[in-house]
């Protein structure tokens, strides 16, 4: 999997963080192969759900992926850079005094107000052009699109859209990853409903889990996120992706406690028989969330070994009392995200979700890109 | 405090996060006024705890910082390029393979283990000369540190210690951010019996918390680090810091919800009576942390607007019907850490604590450095 010389940089790392683009590239494979007829785009805000869009942005379009999704503007100049004919969409729209940087990088805006209608057709308009568009349109949610009353105006007054030529329009699912939810087949009625009042345009409204919910939801178009990068796309049964990311911590010390005595900050964890306290090098500045403590669970050479007292800034403690002694030596390594310890088992023990869990890794590790040349 | 070149970049951001390097530079002072005639040293682990090793570390250098801590290896060669003359320590110390770089870069390694002891005194005497170390000694919060069989057998076999210079011994508080707590007083015990073991060299043991114990915790040097950056030092009463950071979000729709209708993922909350909601361009993956989802509190135009429903990735939703309309307009800013946002208030939202909020500090926010040049 790696090769000889990243094994000697992993070496003299504290913290390591080993991503697969071959599970990406097989995982956008999968998910391709779910949607057709549709076609695939990929989300790749927040530097690709943390794993790094320079290396997974190439992979992906690599794997066939001709269109992807960022959140600002910001990430699709860096995007336009790696994916030279892709389309990009960035889903915080456009205001006004950005328009030029979506022009320039040919960056195509999500427009959720209409105040984001109006300035960007506008900017068309000045132009003496027509410039590419998508819609966003809520259906539910609650939390960005163009609603009822909105789009009545826009029939009302088709010259709002004058400047624009439309492309795409979207809309987002609640509870997409709750299969029997009724709330996702109301969503799809009247997203399908909304969307014939606008001028036509090939549409999409599932994410990684609504790619699970059937073919209705796939219409033109999917936008894979969570799925690609490994993670459940759906809330219950089991995982059909292949794990991309693993994150290892050195142990930098190993104890006997033999005597009762507590362990970390606020002396929160009371050593009462006799144990093993290993001590790694990762904590919550390195998105080792601080609500694992106590609750989250290590594993060593395939051994769960839990985390024992709080989370610091940059460090954990374990118990190890079950691993073998010859197993728990300093200077070697525990897995704490992937290999043994599971991304959605550990998001789950911090009380939050996969997403999270990845968008918070930090930038102390020394990251390994396997795959990286085919 | 910005100049307006800096305004017309932040117009442009979609997330700006301001740092108050002269806020940063008055704390010191404070905790150096406050520790003397202790040594004040700044703990800039973590890029500073997520501000900026580059930018915090010569702002503190040209505040009277002579002394640094960092936690990792790499951490200490980022410092040395930026503050040329003064000492660091780096606190997850060496072993087998990495003693070079300490060398080449004057880092000091805090020796936490035996076999940190072991390596590098090994290294010291196969180069003929004496490398200087710090010692951690476990005072009673077992993460990390020698033991007290470990120093019975320094003691025993002071050959051990050949190679070594000792230049500083140190431990670390449990429970320093509450005052009245006994384990204190039997740290600060435990730890000035078991140095007295060891050879004599300049000892800490308080970091921000500690400080504000009283003189006898200070010893000859104490290890700033949250409160240098704004941030509550005890876990009561005002707090006596200058604020540093502020962080804004860009408001990308309001709308009028007069139906109820659901908000958010999991459709998690449930507008009622009639309000107005707004999207803000920030989510987890900035570190607005997803448990402050229906629990948060943002602030426009200091007016307390709550968060409801769940955080996104990207997206948070507030309600912000007690704000005047005419103060909530799309482009415009709302505070979500810092400004009307307390940063210790909004951690407790969070349900975790200040240090896990700015370390979490994502790479999306357009940075803005307050008194850089001066």
């Amino acid at each position: 999997m790696t090769s000889s010389n990243q094994q000697a940089e992993a070496a003299k790392a504290d913290l390591v963080l080993y991503i697969d683009l071959n599970a990406i590239r097989k995982n956008y494979k999968i998910l391709q192969a779910k949607a057709a007829p549709a076609e695939c785009a990929a989300c790749v805000k927040a530097n690709a759900y943390g794993l790094g869009l320079e290396q997974v942005a190439p992979a992906l379009a690599d794997a066939g992926c001709k269109t992807f999704f960022v959140a600002h503007v910001t990430e699709g100049e860096a995007l336009r850079a790696l994916v030279n004919s892709a389309r990009i969409y960035v889903l915080h729209g456009v205001w006004s005094g950005n328009e030029q940087r979506f022009f320039d990088h040919k960056l195509t805006p999500v427009l959720n107000s209409m105040s984001q209608v109006d300035t960007w057709s506008a900017f068309g308009r000045d132009n003496g052009t027509k410039v590419e568009a998508a819609v966003h349109i809520d259906s539910g949610m609650t939390r960005l699109g163009l609603d009822e009353q909105d789009i009545a105006a826009l029939e009302a007054d088709p010259n709002r859209l004058e400047g624009l030529s439309l492309v795409h329009i979207m809309s987002h699912l609640s509870c997409g990853d709750e299969p029997d939810n009724p709330m996702n087949q109301a969503q799809l009625k009247r997203f399908q409903s909304l969307r014939r009042k606008l001028p036509a345009a090939p549409a999409s409204l599932a994410a990684s889990a609504g790619i699970f919910l059937g073919s209705d939801y796939h219409i033109d178009l999917v936008r894979a996120g969570i799925a690609l990068y490994g993670g459940r796309p759906t809330s219950d049964g089991t995982n059909p992706m292949a794990e991309a990311v693993r994150a290892r911590a050195r142990i930098l010390q190993v104890r006997d406690v033999d005597s009762p005595r507590a362990v970390g900050y606020g002396a929160a964890h009371k050593v009462i028989e006799p144990a093993r306290i290993a001590t790694i090098s990762v904590g919550y500045a390195d998105g080792y969330a601080r609500s694992l403590g106590s609750l989250g669970r290590a594993c060593i050479e395939g051994i769960t070994a839990p985390v024992v007292g709080r989370v610091s800034m940059d460090l954990v403690t374990l118990d190890v009392s079950a691993v073998p002694r010859e197993k728990v030596v300093e200077g070697n390594f525990a897995d704490i995200i992937g290999g043994g310890a599971n991304l959605d088992d550990v998001a789950q023990q911090a009380g939050t979700i996969s997403y999270e869990l990845l968008t918070r890794l930090g930038h102390r590790y020394h990251r390994i890109y396997m795959g990286a040349g085919s």
